[in-house]
């Protein structure tokens, strides 16, 4: 199975310095600032959003799969807050196409993928919410 | 305190299909292999490792400074390893230079990042080894 890589690179204080995260082929700036407060670059809670909406959707799919059902789309949202204890919630809210699928049946599905899809299972000491509508095509 | 948003859009099955992630500036394609295999792309869990790198730098820095002293450069890559039950483990190694401190001092300020930075925190359930070093200027 798969390992992956990435880093970071921070120069100087916390408050005063300065850093760069990288994977693949992106590379952002970030600062406190960019955690903290309002400013410009990245921060490392919309990288875990962005694990948690592509892993959740994935994990959507192939549910869907093993209930006879193919997702024409899965268009999935990550909330993630901090706050100053810590990482404490991410809120999911995913729009999708199914056709054929029947409310229950969908619902249930949602749930499993919400429990149980990897970034799920490595957050499972947080509240995870997830709000789900289905589209018509 | 913040909250970030990130998303991702899945279209189809598990192995066929294919999404897209996006966050900020950042929008990349993942696929079944992308992420389980050996394609192009991105995926889930190189993201994890990008937000860990990101945030045990920084949390790092802010213990230096607390110890008195200032990280000129905390350089760290993290290696995440996706196993058939699961995230299980995440690797980081980092590379420092952080003029006048002593050894104890560092191996110290390495396990207050390791186990208290919020993406340690939000991944306590798994195994998380740091290989620290101290670097000349």
């Amino acid at each position: 199975m798969p390992v992956r890589t990435a880093s970071a690179v921070w120069m100087g204080s916390l408050r005063d310095g300065n850093g760069k995260i990288k994977f693949g082929g992106f590379e952002g700036p970030y600062s406190y600032v960019s955690r903290f407060e309002d400013g410009s670059g990245t921060n490392p809670e919309e990288l875990l959003g962005a694990a948690h909406a592509g892993c959740f959707s994935m994990k959507l799919s192939a549910g869907l799969m093993k209930a006879g059902f193919t997702a024409t789309q899965i268009d999935t949202t990550a909330r993630v807050h901090l706050e100053a204890g810590g990482i404490t919630k991410v809120e999911l809210d995913t729009a999708c196409v199914v056709p054929g699928i029947d409310q229950a049946v969908f619902e249930e599905q949602i749930e499993d993928a919400r429990v149980n899809c990897p970034v799920s299972m490595l957050f499972k000491g947080i509240d995870i919410k997830v709000t789900a509508r289905l589209q018509s095509e």
